[in-house]
């Protein structure tokens, strides 16, 4: 597969984003990866790529979009099935990892948007509640589903360790301004040796952004957020 | 499979709870129904079986809860892969699928529900643009998923048959009360067809609910919305 037959769409901020990329990494395929700075408009290939929600990532295999960032991990899965596999081979393993994906993206991940945008202190306390009693369900979640390996995947990252890894970025930008540990070895320590492995991996280091780059992007978005009401993207 | 060793937790008027049942419909695995009146308390093994989100349907199949309506129907048709194939075996077109499953449950159904809860003429008619809006996206998608077939799937009902057709019921019920046609042949000829052959298709049939009982009970859950903040579910 030429390089220039699969084109990612993505931002370097964004965790949808990242998705995508590691799983093709994963995968060991090439890719070519175009970075929209959709803060400052959005081009007519990504207007073109997804008319329907205009939003990264997107990706192009040969004339096919692709949208949706766990939707193209799960396509990507099934495209390049000879290389290591990411969703489970076991339906109701499977099942399990969709579950919690979809619950990160939907319940998850808003309360920890809410955290940097809360007005008022009680506000922010109800959001950091929220985000804890979550990691607590998904350190109980990774000991059901590594079974004692190093990943919610087994021996490798697979599709919740992407889900979940992918937001790492942003947790540990969360801690930086709030001052705190969301993952600790009190609380969340299989979690915690999860995120470090995580975040060394082949298929992911290169792609995971810096924190201190992140927090400066992020006070950036919590400005506008603050001011015109836009949304972390 | 002894039929109380697969069970679906569901409610009559939800779309979401129909999702399973014509999944297992399709695949002929005999089922025990259980009727959850969710708007008077939840049952303990509603609790029990999906504590994160404590709502229908839930999938019980032997010990092993399963969650969220199209989690479901992908792990009945992975499980049960004798049956006839309920999701694309070709990864683009499963992804498309998908993709138009996951827009229905997060842009379109939230909109005809807007309708129903709109305040003012204005926003009433806004909420009917934009349902309107997204059928013509769905009447363009039938044209390139089906290729001149009866369904979404082709031959035979699939997985974004299953994840729209489910919200028949509430359809007609939203042109009721509306007094106006929101599929017709002058605007969405392909999906008029399409509704009339998916409802009397023999894995439906029998799970949508008539739409004059539905009418009762969405006059109900409008009063209460309009009341107490409470959601259509």
């Amino acid at each position: 597969m030429a390089k220039s037959d699969v084109k990612v769409l993505g931002s370097w901020p964004s965790p949808y984003a990242m998705r995508p990329r590691i799983a093709l990494n994963i995968k060991s395929v090439d890719y070519e990866y175009v970075e929209e700075r959709v803060w400052e408009g959005k081009t007519e290939l990504l207007l073109q790529s997804n008319p329907v929600h205009k939003k990264i990532p997107v990706l192009i295999h040969g004339d096919n979009p692709i949208c949706e960032s766990l939707n193209i991990v799960q396509y990507i899965d099934e495209t390049w099935s000879s290389g290591p596999s990411i969703l489970p081979s076991d339906p109701y393993e499977g099942a399990i990892a969709r579950f919690w994906a979809a619950y990160l993206d939907e319940k998850w991940f808003p309360s920890i948007k809410s955290i940097a945008i809360a007005q008022g202190e009680d506000a922010r306390k109800a959001a950091i509640a929220q985000v804890e009693e979550g990691l607590a369900l998904l350190e109980e979640a990774f000991g059901k589903c590594s079974k004692g390996k190093p990943f919610f995947g087994g021996d490798q990252i697979g599709f919740l360790d992407i889900a979940f890894g992918s937001f790492l970025g942003w947790l540990r930008v969360t801690e930086k301004f709030n001052g705190m540990k969301l993952l600790s070895e009190a609380k969340t320590p299989a979690l915690v040796n999860w995120a470090d492995r995580f975040c060394s991996d082949a298929a992911v280091k290169d792609v995971m952004p810096d924190t201190e780059k992140l927090a400066e992007f992020g006070k950036m978005v919590i400005a506008k957020i603050r001011g015109a009401g836009a949304e972390i993207h």
